[in-house]
This record gives C-alpha cells, sequence and structure tokens, in this order.
C-alpha cells in the first residue's frame, strides 16, 4: 500500500466513523443534515451513505421532515442485518456469544473442554467446530457474520499467535491463521486477543460503568491479568502485551510458581494457588469453578481458615492493584472471574492495601468493585472488539453478504 | 456547553487537524486539492483556511500549479510566526526553553534555585519571572507566544494544581492558577505538567527514536518516574497521575523512604538515595547535579565501591523497568536526568533483570537506552506539549495577536 493509499484509506475510515456517529446520534435525518452536522462534502455523504445501504447498517425510512418545501428521505442506522460471535477459551472449555450490531444477545453456548492435557491442534479443531455452529446459527436468523473474535488467557501477538498460555499448556500456537483455515477462510475477520484485554472491553461497552474513560478488568481464573481502557482507549502496547500482571513479583521469598520465579501474583493470589492451600479433604475437587463455588460456601458459613487464606489473598491482590494504580490511575477496577464471586471477603483488604501502598491522596480515585460479567466478560468483550472495528469505520466486505 | 455546541466544537476540532495535516504533507497545495484529499466540502476548508490563515498559521504563495486552465493560490503552512515557552522546575532551578512553531530554539535558559526550602509562594514569584522574561523574549522576536507549560516533578491533577511534589516540598500548589494570575491573565494557555510525561512528550516528538508508538521516559533527578506514550497516545489516567512509579514496594525490606514506606523505587535507586550511600569524604557536595558529576568521574576511574553500588542500583532500577514491561509493553525504555550520564553502568544489571522478570519472550521487544535530553528533557516535552494542542486542532485566540 503506498501512503497516498493509507491516507485515502485513513481518511475514508474517519469520514465514515463521524457519519455513523452523527446518524447515531441525531437519526432519523437526512443526507444534507449530515453533510451540514460533519463539514462533508454531499458527494463524500452521498457515497458514505450508499455503502452504508449496501451492506444493510442503514436504511432510508418513509418519514419526511417538517419543514416548508420538497420532503426529504430521512435515514436511521440498522443493525439488525449483522452479528459478531465471540468465543473465549479457558480451562474450564469454551463459551460463545453472539449479539447483534444493535446489542441483542442472539445465543449462548458453553461446552467444557478440551481437557487441560489436550494437544493445541485438538483445541483449535473443537474451537472451530463450535465456530462453524455459531456462524450458522446466526446465518440461519437471518443475519451476516461482521466477526469473530477468540479470547485466550496469554500472550497474544498482534498477528493473532497465542505466544505463551501456561494455564492451557500452548506455546507458539497460530490461532488466528489457524482459525481462518478451519473455518474456510470466511469473508469476515477472525481476530485473537488476551482474555483479559477483552473482559474490559466488555465492561467498557456493556458494563454498569460503560463509557468510563479509565477503567482495568482482572481476571481471576487459571491466571491473573489486566485489561486496560486508559483515557478511553483500549491499550495493547509495542507487541500487544499490555497488563501482564500475573508474573509481578509481589512476595520476593514467597511460594514457587509454574514459571519458575517466586512470589508472583499469579502464586500467591490466583486461583489454583487458593484452592491449593485449603484441606484436599474439605475441598476435593480440582476443578477450579467448581471449587470456587465450593469456597464460596466455606465462607459464607464463616470457616475460619478460608476467611484467613482470602484475606491473605486480598493483602496480596491489594499489592497488585496498587501498582496498577501507580501506574495507570484508573477510576475502577473491576475484580473479574473467579473474584467476582469472592470479591466480598477480598474487598476489604485489597482496598487496605491500595490505600497504603498507593502514593496519590486516595488512591488517585480509583475505586475496586466486582464485575458483573463474571466468566463471560471474555465472550461478550470478544462480541465488543468485533462491533468496534465497525464503529471506527471499517465496513464489512460487500462479498460479506450472503443472498 | 450544550452537547450540540460540544459536538460541534469536536467536529470544528477534527475537521481542522485533518487540514493541518493535510497541508503538513502536501503543502503547496490549493483550497480545491484539500476539500479533494480531505473530503471535506469546499465552504468548510475554505471558512479553516480562513481562520488558519488570520492566524499566520498558513499563508497564500504566488506559485501556480502546473495546470492548464485558471491558475490555482496554493497555501503553505507558516511556523515562523509563533513560538511556545517550556519551563521544567526542579531542585536544581528553572530551565526555560523556547522553540518556534517549526522546531527551531528561540531560546535555552537555567537560573538556579529558589532553594529546596523556599516557600512555593516565592517559588511561584521566582517563575512567573522567567515566563515573563521568555514571553518578551518571544515577543521581541515578533512572534506570538502559542503557549507556555510548566513541568514539574510530582503529581500534577487536570486542573494544573500540584497536589504533590516531595522533592520541591509542595503539597496542594494551585500552580496553574496563580501562574495565570501572575502573568496578568495572558490570551495563550498556561498549562502545569508532570515532568515525566513532559519527558516523554520530548522523546516522542524531537528525540532519536520519534514518533515511536510505545516509549517510556524514566526521569532519574530528585524523584524517580515514568511518562508513558502507549499505542501512539501520551498516558495522563483518571486524575493526571500516570507513571508514578517512584514509590512502588522494590525491595519490602529495604531502606525507610521519605515516604514513610520502606524499600520504594526512589529509595533505592534515587540519585539523592545512591549519593547518600558514598562515603562523604569521597563525595562532599550534597548538589546533585554536581554529585552526579563526581560519580561519573569516579565510575569512570573504577572506583570499586562506585561500581558495586551502580551495579546494585541498576538491578533495583531494573526491577521497576520489568514492572512497567510487564503492564505497559514498551518497545523503548529512555533513562533520562542523571540517569542519562550513568547509563553506561546501569544497563548492564537493568537489561538483566529486565530479561529475568519480564514474562513476555524477549521483554516484550523492550530496548532500554539513555535519552540524548538530559536534564533539558521536561522543558522541551513542555514546549511539545504547547504545539500538540495546535496539531490536534486547538488554534490560538485571534486576540493572541499583537499588533
Amino acid at each position: 500500500m503506498t501512503p497516498q493509499t493509507a491516507d485515502r484509506t485513513d481518511i475514508r475510515a474517519t469520514n465514515l466513523a463521524a457519519v455513523l456517529r452523527f446518524l447515531r446520534a441525531k437519526a432519523p435525518c437526512s443526507r444534507a443534515a449530515i453533510a451540514t452536522g460533519t463539514g462533508l462534502n454531499k458527494a463524500t455523504v452521498t457515497s458514505i451513505v450508499g455503502d452504508l445501504i449496501d451492506r444493510r447498517l442503514a436504511r432510508e425510512t418513509e418519514q419526511t421532515q417538517n419543514h416548508v418545501g420538497r420532503p426529504a428521505t430521512l435515514l436511521v442506522l440498522d443493525g439488525s442485518s449483522y452479528a459478531a460471535i465471540g468465543i473465549a477459551v479457558s480451562a474450564r472449555g469454551l463459551t460463545a456469544i453472539a449479539y447483534d450490531a444493535a446489542g441483542g444477545q442472539l445465543l449462548r453456548w458453553h461446552r467444557s473442554g478440551p481437557s487441560a492435557d489436550a494437544t493445541p491442534a485438538k483445541a483449535v479443531a473443537a474451537l472451530a467446530a463450535l465456530a462453524r455452529r455459531a456462524v450458522a446459527a446466526v446465518h440461519s436468523s437471518g443475519r451476516d457474520v461482521l466477526g469473530l473474535t477468540v479470547g485466550v488467557p496469554g500472550l497474544v501477538n498482534r498477528e493473532g499467535t497465542v505466544v505463551l498460555a501456561a494455564g492451557l499448556g500452548w506455546r507458539d500456537v497460530e490461532l488466528g491463521r489457524d482459525l481462518v483455515r478451519a473455518l474456510g477462510r470466511p469473508s469476515f475477520p477472525v481476530l485473537v486477543d488476551n482474555d483479559a484485554n477483552l473482559g474490559a472491553l466488555a465492561e467498557h461497552r456493556y458494563g454498569p460503568y460503560t463509557g468510563g474513560a479509565d477503567l482495568i478488568h482482572l481476571t481471576g481464573d487459571t491466571g491473573v491479568g489486566a485489561g486496560v481502557i486508559c483515557d478511553g482507549h483500549p491499550l495493547r502496547g509495542h507487541l500487544g502485551y499490555v497488563g501482564e500482571i500475573g508474573h509481578l513479583r509481589i512476595a520476593p521469598d514467597g511460594p514457587l510458581c509454574g514459571c519458575g520465579r517466586r512470589g508472583c501474583l499469579e502464586a500467591v493470589a490466583g486461583v489454583p494457588a487458593i484452592l491449593a492451600r485449603l484441606d484436599p479433604a474439605v475441598l476435593p475437587d480440582a476443578d477450579p469453578q467448581v471449587g470456587t463455588d465450593q469456597l464460596v460456601r466455606l465462607a459464607e458459613a464463616g470457616d475460619t481458615r478460608t476467611l484467613e487464606i482470602l484475606g491473605e489473598v486480598g493483602t496480596m491482590l491489594g499489592r497488585g492493584v496498587s501498582v496498577l494504580a501507580n501506574i495507570l490511575n484508573p477510576e475502577l477496577v473491576m475484580l473479574g472471574g473467579s473474584y467476582a464471586a469472592l470479591g466480598r471477603w477480598l474487598l476489604p483488604a485489597i482496598e487496605k492495601e491500595l490505600a497504603d501502598d498507593t502514593l496519590a491522596p486516595e488512591a488517585g480515585g480509583c475505586q475496586v468493585v466486582t464485575s458483573t460479567f463474571g466468566h463471560d466478560a471474555t465472550a461478550i468483550g470478544a462480541v465488543a472488539r468485533s462491533l468496534d472495528s465497525l464503529d471506527s469505520g471499517r465496513l464489512p466486505a460487500v462479498s460479506a453478504l450472503r443472498s
């Protein structure tokens, strides 16, 4: 692509995003009103609106304006013809969710496995099978697929390769490439992203604090990770590895971590580490989901050992949160995954550490709350990721239209 | 401001920024070429170009295009009528720098003091006096002042209040408000920002790695701070406190820090902490600048104790850098302030810790280098801050024009 082409594509996307924003705020409205409101010339507006109509993202209505003179055809946005699919991969299994472009949920499926000892190839095959079913379900609802995003608990580079996902036993799995192949090179984009990044997108787009400019979503599942929205932007970093807090050295003389270091946040506050500290006679189930449910019941029953452990874990998590507060000055830190269910017992210690260890007065205005999405945050954020690329002016190919 | 006004102002600024970008890339060019290239309508382009000409940010040239037909008047950008002023406040004194809008340096002054025990009021008075001199010097060069930005080593909120600057002994100093008053409510914007944030802007706009999307500038002067550019954006956070790494708990059983905690990064790797560890008989001068120069000479002479201390300091700094690498995945971390001069002896240990403590392979692609700006980074970044607001479409008031 020559620089000039890149420039023109950028300008087109910027103008398209401006028209979409205007329509979202003011529709129904005429082409002329869009031109006046955005400062774009009429030829540009006509061409962009034509693209939106061709792709069934906008449609003309019968309404006319309440003005003297020739009635104008008015335009409205129309998200109902498209859907985005999000799939979360975790040690607990696969979760697929689809929303239409207006935010209505079309499907939510969970299937357990593939088991932790499955090869990446087997896991990719299971993932592709679930994705194909979701695509078929969206198509049979009469909608086109705008995009598919997959969330993985690990380092995912900008090319969609899972560089490292310790909890899944994956290293250098070219998931994006493999999925595109397994889906027969679909016309919609297939993206792969880190689970915590997607959790933050879910909070930003659909959560109770939606639109918050500075929020962090903490995953608490097999690993511990942070997804970061700062100054209104989801952060990615040089290779896409923002928010890797699982191996911050929180307790230098602490227990050995799976990574070979000592006292990492995951080793002192990860869900498997918490479960491992409880007496196997009290908590026999190795499955983290079942284990977390049992932990909640023990805490609710006032079990002394459980409460003691959760207090210590809260202190360690609080140290991690205060590192984030000092470096990123968030307004909100949201405890996701299993931490959401355990929030009641973790929050007091987290808040104490945060107040003690953050330089700024009142922790720089940082509040810690529990996520309302629990384990669905990754899949919901994966849906949001595919819809976000539409809002930033990248339209689906016309060839994506079936029929 | 009603939402609608805000929308219109935003659209105007976005369009203005698009015209400025187009002119920077393609000038000399005609108004018609700008309309075609940006997709804006001719009335909008004519109005924006009129504003730019009124403010002497663009001018018409005699050139005509090499086309058949009526010759068009061409436009070029003209930064020579404006300058921005940056002033750095530190324990070493005040540094004022001014550049014209095209990046040419107009002045660089340093004055020592006010002393560390001066009241904030006295310091503000000295700062205002220096600012007035700089404004007068810019005016007598025939230029208008586009903006004045002051950099302070401490927490600065979005209103320009210095909430805490331990190294200066300041707390809740309403510096922005006081300076505006002391300068007689000037027509140009007066901004206050954190020194590390400005250091990062200096690197981003004028440094050898200019334009790098993911870079961090570390200050190493009285305190230790990080200014962060991530995904091409300078990060600010909820209240403006991004990058406060000085009090990360790096060595939990380490020495007592001025903040009352133990083992903070500043307590184990801050320049005053380094100087305090050397024998007073070898290094008698309390002034950090003089002390750093002596430290460099001792290290160059191969003094064993000095090399040992610098190795240990490098390890502690490296732990701080690896926290930044895990959380922000930068491509570059630049050692600024006194660390730039000491880089030769600090870098080996920093690089070792970074490799050991970062989860991503090869430290997520992070390189550590020394800044070329040394102690001028804050003032140069302060200049960049005022120029950046022009690029994002906020024009100076026409009333800012003298004569």
